[in-house]
């Protein structure tokens, strides 16, 4: 830290992402990235774009916003995009928490909560999960608190029904209820349904995960016209041109592309099902997923053990340190081979412990 | 502003970028963008990476900050790369600024600074420009404030010399001074040669102006290893993977195209020598600008007069309401030819003034 450093963010912890080693060539599966490309139509909708970057990309992201509401039946002033759905989510963190509405979220959910409450000076207190990792909507209800649940949850893939959103909005009238829905589109239950009747509703998604397209940065927030505004005044005091030429375009030509990516998405259900079937059998306990990813742990190694003994086998997958899921690790769900290497990493793993 | 929005920042007014109409074709005078399209290498670098963007970006962009490191006579550690230079501006007010280190900067120069002031409620000064529209170096003396200078000025297109700079680099050591060159390759002298002499250094540049690349969205930060490392805390507490991979590429080949930036850089200064004397011939008084756009106002018709009357003919130029300079419009540098039609335009409208 230098001298010059504020006071007001000495104290700040920044957000750690899942490694991203140079040095060799890993079997990824720690960062939740899809193993399919994007599809045919993206790569050349980004190469139209490439000779006409000298222009600015339009800072209402038009096209690009109509598509989204077109693909979620709601109107372009109920959408705004993002650099990334993190840049959403800081948006709204921004936007609607402060002393009179901290934030309430999970002890166990996305780590870059704490960081963005630590960021922007908001006040936020942790509910703990069940003792089965479940969020149990009844303990977000009175906490007079702007409320911030992944549906599926990271990392332990676990979703709440609609019906249990819907409990949380309808007691928290007063309050916005931010559901970051990241991971929805590999089996959980959007909250959009719910729009036209909560106006304390604000969805968050991204390209990153369904649609192949986390290296270009693409998220957005969906809410009433009055939400998705305030976001905007964010968004022009930050960043006018927050999102890019090329990356609008991709994402525009991707929303065309409806059944390339929910084939990719019914691939990945299929083999996280047989991967966790795999994983049982081998007498892991693993929580049941709605995300493209596994929550596991066994009682044969421990969960830093097999993750350090893995990734000197070349597979990559994500440890976390907490106290209440260190003997889990996450895995991301790659294709069928690719799970097939890894359970051989997982089998080798176990036999060397043996 | 929905109920919900923080009292916090109830009074915040966003920045308001130039238009980017949709309605019809207008000749671009208004945002500073290059007449030039990349070059050539720049479009086969992104069409490189549209097949891969199911991957994250590198959270580091090491290849892209060693490139910037190389071109800088840096080091690596010494740079930082964000989502436009706004991003980059943005985190150094939030790194350097607060009650004990509130900003200045001039009454007239770039729009957002008060509005990233304002944002992160860091208190600012705005120090009026000589009457000539220069910046006064000793002005800047014993202000105990974070210092922001962008050189050369805008929308003024007037340049500080090195020497003016070090002045107030030497006088104001206990703060930092940001320097915001986004306008340097167009005449300008860069403080990059001050690096290594005073740790109170930061400059900020971008790819949008001259390596025209607007629409990509790339700044990056210079300065001291530990400046540059306060300026990732805060991007990692925001958004770790702030630069996609598009862009990211498409910098990387940028850098190994200096010849033909300096060409298209040497063009627009041309263009912009050629439309100031014909300007001046008729009777404008035009500052002298190291930049690519011309400051110019006329006795023979007001400056917003001139905006309108130039818009009707389909031209855009960018006019400011501010009471100092409302007299004024800043003219983007375009190349010769679109320079005549806009003489054109102009000699049009005086006739009709007449």
């Amino acid at each position: 830290m230098s001298r010059f450093f504020t006071q007001r963010l000495s104290a700040l912890t920044p957000y750690v992402p899942g490694e991203q080693p140079q040095d060799r060539k890993y079997l990824k599966l720690n960062t939740n990235e899809s193993p399919f490309p994007p599809a045919p139509g993206v790569a050349r909708a980004v190469e139209a774009e490439a000779g006409k970057l000298q222009l600015y990309s339009d800072p209402e992201s038009t096209l690009l916003r109509q598509a989204l509401a077109e693909r979620y039946g709601v109107t372009a002033d109920q959408v705004m995009v993002s650099n990334g759905s993190d840049e959403a989510l800081n948006f709204a963190f921004m936007a609607f928490g402060d002393e009179d509405a901290p934030l309430a979220f999970p002890d166990i959910t996305y780590g870059f909560y704490p960081v963005f409450g630590a960021l922007n000076h908001i006040p936020y207190r942790t509910v703990p999960l069940a003792p089965d990792f479940r969020i149990r909507p009844e303990d977000y209800c009175g906490l007079n608190s702007t409320i911030v649940l992944a549906n599926p949850n990271a990392p332990t893939g676990l979703s709440l029904t609609l019906d249990q959103v819907e409990d949380i909005l309808a007691r928290s009238r007063d309050h916005v209820v931010i559901l970051d829905e990241a991971y929805v589109d590999f089996g959980g239950e959007s909250a959009l349904a719910l729009l036209p009747r909560y106006e304390n509703l604000l969805v968050v998604q991204t390209f990153s995960k369904s649609r192949s397209m986390a290296g270009a940065r693409l998220g957005f927030a969906l809410g009433s016209p009055e939400l998705i505004g305030d976001l905007k005044t964010i968004q022009y005091s930050t960043n006018p041109y927050n999102v890019n030429r090329m990356t609008a375009a991709a994402g525009i030509a991707a929303l065309r592309e409806q059944a390339y990516y929910d084939g990719c998405c019914r691939k990945i259900m299929e083999s996280r099902a047989w991967t966790k079937a795999a994983l049982e059998e081998l007498g892991f306990s693993v929580l049941p997923s709605s995300a493209n990813f596994l929550f596991a742990r066994s009682d044969r190694i421990g969960g830093e053990a097999l993750y350090m003994a893995l990734k000197k086998r070349g597979i990559l997958i994500r440890h976390f340190t907490a106290e209440r899921i260190n003997d889990y690790n996450r895995i991301t769900i790659g294709t069928r081979e690719q799970m097939e290497a890894f359970l051989d990493g997982v089998r080798d793993c176990l036999e060397d412990q043996a």
